[in-house]
Order: structure tokens, then sequence, then C-alpha cells
């Protein structure tokens, strides 16, 4: 019996479609409009709808994805073996802000959240320990276990305590040209709004990251903890910082006893602090996909871009990143930047990530990984153009460096330039001030934090029946017909909306599956 | 009343020494040969010893270590605002093998130790589970707890569980030039002595660092963990994966599942090891300071000297490292090196670290922190003199490459090519096949890994006064005229075998410490 065949197309000129039907589709299967397969083609992957001629360009989302290396009739598979990929997008003569759609603002979306004093919304109620060197990292590690088991149980208002934990140490070359974006990283995830503001570090005493050069005089005073205890309540305009050289400490145990003291401190001001009701502004939501396949762009991305266009007219602030994933689809960014400005800054971040690669010996074809390429990605034009359609359809209206936290003013649809690795971007997503992730993943990833909640969509409904305690949303219905685009994205947009309440956890934050901090470091180490 | 001056001078031509007295001297101090301090002179800080003129050098270790920026008095406290850095030395014009120094052996030294069918020797019975991607951590993790809460109970012979997990993921550039690096660190850590041979591999399926990429065949074949369990005994010649994406492993218990059934085979085999006496030539010593001051060169590194030239020719391996740290005495090491082919292996090794940190826009003026600073090494060419002279003082056999694992024949003295960051060079000296750590620190450092036992030296009494619970060897002892180096080089060995037979945890081991593994990864993420 032939099984249905549903194929996708994305835009009207394109000459290839993607194969939606599970499980892929066999040699000799007729298309509807009277087309026939001339060899099976794998779910995922696309069928050329008419013959493309060698040196033709292959069409999807209606761009030239690559050209064909022969003639290849219609009915093929096409994939990477037929088609060669297109030039990089230069970073000249872009069109800029050409595509400005305008839609109505949505109005009275609000969620339940914690307010903190610098005006963002936390969304959970955490205690961050903010390290300034690996070397501290064991003895926090004992800490935080004695808090949750000591602490915390007389604390119930506050969710856990993360340390800020990152392979940065003093083997960094503190004064090279890109080494002010590891320490902005970290200065900026201490920062974050699910942190409420309390600020606590754990210094060794002699890294070259001094606690003064995270946190710089003028933004906020460091004090030692000893002196935070005798000040008392205007410790709340103070960083203490416990340093585990301080000879006061003694050895071990007191070092975690001087951790545990002050960690209390914050503990009882975190534990007064209660949800509110604020309005969809209180949002900064981080997008990201990670272990994508050509579904991604069909049902997940672009189910998540029409959420992303919602939340950007409630008031809400997107975050989109990935440079390496949008690399080659720049010129529908720049039409797309709120002015000149923007789509300046755009093109400067994409300038020095080329640059960047270069000096390694790297290009954009170390993106697309041997699972993007099974689940029927050709190439990284492919993949871009995927990754793009999940942030909407609105004006771009700010950038973001990497590790930059977001600015006054900086609402709306943002661009935060970050490389592709998941862990990375998403570590750099916190430190610019995300207090909701949104992740869709098509070949599938367990990918979680223990700073911001994380709600994960799968691409494909197989991948969501196989992992129904991981995916929670399964935007793979979308390709089955079974419910439209605009459906999953209502559904994405209440899952936040609740996620951000803290009404459910979903699975990451109910396992508690975490991933590590991982920091964007382009400067060598010594 | 006057307190004891001790000044330690390391070389007959040198015009400073070291303040070792405890608190520093006071000015007025009058020293042993008539002369006064103009000055007070912190501990670890140098004193003029007699009127060094503008432009002359300032001479320790016998050799320059810097310029003075004007006359400096006799009895002035000499420090980096009164002398400029040399010039890096040249990689050209080295003297090779000028240096070898013969002595005897030292027969019949021994431990008990795990014998590992490939030659090495394990010093614990450690379960790793290597990990291709940080996509899998969250779960591994997981797993961990339950292996330990589960199975270990029932396999008292095995120590410990250890995740090798990194945060090596699919953003990166995996073609790039430098970018076997991390690959095959991750790789070599896995064979570890430590780890038995029993490599488990779990992985996520769509990863870029395919297990097979990882772990070529040829060297280990890679099996589906669901064949292991079938082919039984078998399995001993193969590595199981576990992918997480293996539809038959369900969602997220039945991963758990899979990585605890394929656990439980690893741990009935580690669980039958015993230690057994094997000569000191299964001992491969890895040795780092970290947290130097001025007292690194003249108590513990000098003792750890001593020991080191006591293992070497007791037939032990020994891993010394950090090469900001010894790029200003390369004329030490290529005198030292056993032939032309180890000097040209080294110098090879150093132009490619100039080449990185160029490329990066840093150089050596990177290293040497704060902490360094204050605790009076005023620069990388002191702080190098100081490094150097605890590999001892005997011929140099080979060089590794950063993340390369001991080949056969490579016994000995040996160089293992790694930044000075700790965390690095451990990890680094662990892929090596390093069993047994040796840590020497001055500021003070709680530092440990999971997978090798560590033994930490403080340079100060202060110190391991201040830090009981954390410092194994007081080498201040030293300073204090308490006891020689040859009586602390003596009381490292036999810590070291002590350690290495498993009779004695130390601190680090003790509290169960351990810094994360942090990969080098000098090629760029994408």
């Amino acid at each position: 019996m032939e099984q249905q065949a549903l194929l996708v197309r994305m835009h009207e000129i394109d000459n290839v479609a993607v194969v939606a039907t599970r499980g892929g589709l066999p040699a000799g299967q007729r298309l509807d409009d009277g087309l026939v397969l001339r060899e099976a083609v794998p779910q995922g992957h696309k069928v050329a709808l008419r013959t493309i001629e060698a040196e033709a360009q292959v069409l999807r989302y209606g761009v030239a994805i690559g050209y064909a290396l022969q003639r290849i009739e219609a009915g093929a598979w096409v994939h990477e073996g037929t088609m060669r990929m297109p030039e990089a997008r230069a970073l000249q003569n872009l069109p800029v802000a050409t595509e400005l759609r305008t839609a109505p603002p949505i109005e009275g979306l609000s969620f339940l959240g914690y307010r903190n004093a610098d005006g963002s919304v936390g969304t959970r109620n955490l205690l961050a320990i903010t390290t300034t060197v690996q070397c501290v990292a064991g003895v926090v590690e004992h800490a935080v276990a004695r808090i949750r088991r000591e602490l915390l149980p007389r604390f119930p208002h506050v969710d856990d305590v993360v340390a800020l934990e990152h392979g940065y140490g003093c083997g960094v070359a503190i004064d090279a040209p890109d080494a002010h974006i590891p320490i902005r990283t970290l200065r900026n995830l201490s920062l974050n709004p699910n942190f409420g503001g309390e600020v606590m570090v754990v210094s060794l005493g002699c890294e070259k990251l001094q606690p003064e050069k995270l946190l710089p005089a003028g933004s906020i005073p460091l004090v030692d903890e000893r002196a935070v205890a005798d000040v008392g309540a205007s410790a709340e305009a103070c960083v203490p910082v416990v340093r585990l050289q301080d000879p006061a400490h003694g050895g071990f145990n007191g070092m975690l006893d001087a951790i545990l003291r002050q960690a209390e401190l914050h503990l009882q001001r975190l534990d007064a602090r209660r949800r509110e009701t604020v309005p969809a502004s209180g949002l900064v939501v981080g997008i990201q996909c990670g272990g994508s396949d050509a579904l991604s762009g069909v049902t997940a991305n672009p189910a998540l871009g029409r959420a992303v266009d919602m939340l950007v007219r409630a008031g809400a602030t997107v975050l989109f990143s990935e440079v390496t994933e949008v690399r080659d689809g720049v010129a529908l960014l720049t039409a797309r930047a709120r002015d000149h400005a923007v789509a300046e800054r755009l093109v400067a971040e994409l300038e020095w990530y080329d640059a960047y690669l270069r000096r390694g010996g790297a290009d954009r074809s170390a993106n697309t990984t041997p699972g993007n390429k099974k689940g029927g990605l050709s190439n990284i034009v492919e993949k871009a153009m995927g990754s793009i359609v999940k942030s909407g359809t609105l004006p771009i209206d700010f950038v973001l460096g990497p590790g930059e936290r977001l600015g006054p003013g900086q609402r709306g649809l943002g661009f935060a330039a970050t490389p592709a690795s998941d862990f990375i971007c998403g570590t750099l997503q916190a430190a610019a001030g995300m207090n909701v992730h949104v992740f869709t993943t098509g070949r599938g990833t367990p990918y979680g934090l223990a700073a911001v909640p994380v709600i994960k969509l799968a691409t494909r409904s197989e991948l969501a029946e196989q992992w129904p305690d991981l995916i929670d949303v399964d935007a793979g219905r979308i390709a089955r017909g079974a419910c439209s685009l605009d459906d999953v994205a209502r559904e994405i947009l209440d899952c936040i909306l609740d996620v951000a309440s803290g009404r459910r956890r979903r699975w990451a934050e109910h396992w508690g599956l975490h991933n590590a901090f991982t920091i964007f470091n382009p400067a060598p180490v010594t």
C-alpha cells in the first residue's frame, strides 16, 4: 500500500521540496502532481520538483541554496553530493531597512515574575555564586552541596543555588584584544535577572581576573565578606567577595563556612521575594536551535518565528543568535534592520567573526554536522535559511556583541552575535539577560541550563514520541498536517508564559538536566 | 628585637637575594654581611646585594632576570617597578645537548599499582565515561549519580566513576589546522592508566566529533552497546558506545538504564583487579606549579627538582610543562636535550606557541599574575627560572605536543608542551598518561583532579599552617632552615610512592576536591 506523500515546498519559485513523510518515501512513489520518485528519499531530504540543469540554481526558501553539479532529473534526491554550495555573501552593498514589516501590538499579555531593582524581571529565584577563576570550583562545589543541604530547607521561596563555574583561569592572555569578551560574559552572567541582583563572588585571591576587574568599581562596589557581615543592612548596595586565600578562613572547612555565612545573607533577602503580575515586556526570550535537520526549517523554526512575532508585538524582548548559521542569509537580516545603525552593527559583528574564523584557518564550511547532513541539510546556506526563519518577520531592533548585556532601551527583537555552539550560545544569551530559553531540535538533544528554564521543541513527531520525557512541544504535527504553524505558535507562547510564571516545569527543569556554562574566549591561553 | 634575617641567593654571581623571613624584613634591618636594608622588603621579594647601576643586569639564578631602570642602591628593594624585562630569547643558535649530566641509577624502588594490558600502570581503579560532546553532559551527570548509588556498593574494589566531560561541542571548526589538539586530548584522556583500559563512550549521535573520529578504527574497535551485551566476553576487545539518540533507549530514563547496563560490564572487570608490586618505571608523574611566588624557586620547586632527579634515576617517567613559563629559559632546556632531535622538537613546540600567541595579539607578558608580582616574581623571566628548576638537572629524554600520549620508549624526563593554565596543563598531562600529579603552590590553590591523585606542596610554611587541611608537604621549612632540600625531596618521593600505592590519600583526594578537565582548543569555535 502506498503511504501518504507529504512534501513541503517553502516558496512558490522553489524547484525542490522536502519529504515530510515519516520514514521517507520509496522509489516509484507517485506525488500529487504526477511526479514519480526516481529513488528512495529519506524524511527531511529534498526532491527535485522539475529537472534542474547542470550549474542551475537549486531553489529553496525562494533562494539559491546551491548549484547543480550535473543535470538533476525531476523526482531525483537532491543532496550535498549533487550540488555545490554558493559563495559566501559579501558584506558590502547589502539592502538596509528595506523590509520593515509593521504589525499591531498585542495588549494585555502578562506573567508572574520577580521584579528586580534594575528593572529586569526574574522567572526563577536563584542564588548564584560568581567565581573569578576555575581554581575555586572544587571548593564552591562542596559549598553548593552544603548550601542545598543545610540552608535551602530554611528558605523555601528560593528555587536553588547555582555556581557560575567556568574553565577561565589565569592561563588567559588577559590583555589580548579579544579578552574583554570572556570577562564581560562572566560579569553579565552574574547579573542575569534570575539571580535577583544578589551578586556574591568567590575569588581565590591571586588570580589575574581580580574581582575588581570582573565587577569594576562604579558599577557595583566590592567589599570583603567579613565587612558585609559587620555593616549588615547597608550590604545591599555592595558585592561581597569571599577570598579563599584570606588567612582568616584557615583551611578548607573555614572557606566553606565563609561561603555559607555569605550565602545566608543573600538567601534571607531572596526568600522574602514573591512573584507578581508583570507585563510581557519583562520577558527576555533566548531562542536557539541545535541538532537541526531539514524539518527544522519546516516545522519548529517557522512556528517559533510566529511565536516570536507575537512576543515582540506584546512588548517582550527576543534574542536570536548563531552567527555562522545566519551568515549566509545576511541580506535577509540587513533588510529587516530597523535602521542603518543596526545594520552597520550587524555587519560589524559578522565581519569580526569572519576574521576570527579566518585567523584560525577555518571557514563557514565548518558548520553543518554529520547529523545535519543525515537529516537532509546539505550545507550552511540551507541551514541558515531554516535558522533565520525562527526569528519571525519583524524588524531587528538592536544587535549585541558576544557577552554584552541588554542596555537601556534595547527592547524588541535583537540579534545577539554568538557562536552557534549550543552551550556557548546559551551562555552568551544568559549573559545578555535571557530569562526563558526556547530550543528547537531535529536530531534531539537533552539540553538544559541551571540558571534559565529551557523549553524544547521537536521538529519531528518521531523524536517527540521517542523522547516523551525530554521534548516539551511536538512541532512535527505541522508536517503531519495535524495542526497549523499558528496552532503551534500559540502553544509555544502559552508555554513560555507558563514556564516564566513558574506554573509548569518543563522536562529539562523537571529532571535537573544542566549543561555547563561554556565561556567564549577568542583570545589565546598562556 | 631584630628578627632573624633569612636571605636566599641562588647563584654565586647573583646581585640580588630573596627575603625568606616570614613577614618580610623592616627598613634598617642589618644583614649578615653588614648590609642594611634601605626599605622594608616583603617575604619572597628581592634585595640588591650590591649597587646595581642603571641598565646593568639584575642577576638571579646566575642569569639576567632584568635590567635596572635606574641606579639601585645596595640594600634596596628590587621589583618590577625598578627593572625592565629582557627581550625574549630567540629560538635560533641555542646550545644543544651541552649539559648532559649523568647520575647512577637508583635500584629497587617500587609501588603497588594496577597493571594494564597496554603496559601502563594505574594508581587508582576508576571507571571513566568518555563523552564526545557537551550535549550529553547533563544525562551523564545523572548516570554517574546512579552508578555511585546503585552499582558501586557492589564493586568495592573500584575507587569511583569519573565522567570525562568537557565544553567541546559541535561549535568547533573540526577541520581547522589546530583542531586535532582537542580531539587527541579527549582520546588520550580516555586511555589514562587509571581507567584500566575499560573505555566506554557516551555519544549523542549527531555530533561532529563522532565516536569513530574520537577513537579511530584500527586503534580500538567501536561497537554498539547492545551488541556488546550480546557478544559478552569478546567485548573486552571493543569500545562500546551508548548513543543517546538511539531509538531503542526511548527517553531520559532509558538512556540512564543503557549507560548503567554498560557501566556494569566494565565495573565487573575493574572490580576483579588487584594492586601488585610494580617497579618505579610504572610511575608517570606530572609536575606543575600554580599561584607561584618568589619562594617557589627557592623551596618547593628546587626540592621537587631533586625528587625528580631521583624518580628518573629510579626509572620513573616525569612530565614537566607550561610553555610560557619555560620559554624565557629555553637555552637551559636545549642544553639538557638528550640529542638534536629532542632539541628540535622542543624548539618546534615553542615556535608553534609563539605563533599561536602572536595570532591572538598576545605575548609572553601575559604571564605573571597580580599574585605572582605580589609574591615577589617581577616578570616571566624570573618566573621561568623558578619554574624550570623543578625539572631537576638530568637530560630531557623526549618532548610531547599538547594532548599527545606517551609513546613506546618515551620514558625518563619529558617536556609536555602545554599552556601554563593549571587546569589545561593538568588535563594535558592526564592525556599524556600521568598517574600521579605533584603541584607546588606559593599563594595557595585548592587544586584537585578526579582522575589522578594530586599532592600539593607549599613554598611557604605560612601557607602550610594556614591550610593544614589542603597542603600535603610544607617545603617552606627549607627557607626557615628547618630542613634541607634533600630532606624535602625524600619526603616528596616517599609521598609519591605512598599515594601511588593507594596507602595514603592526600587532602585533595580526601575531600574530593575536583577541578574540571579543561580542553585546550586553539582552533576557533563556530
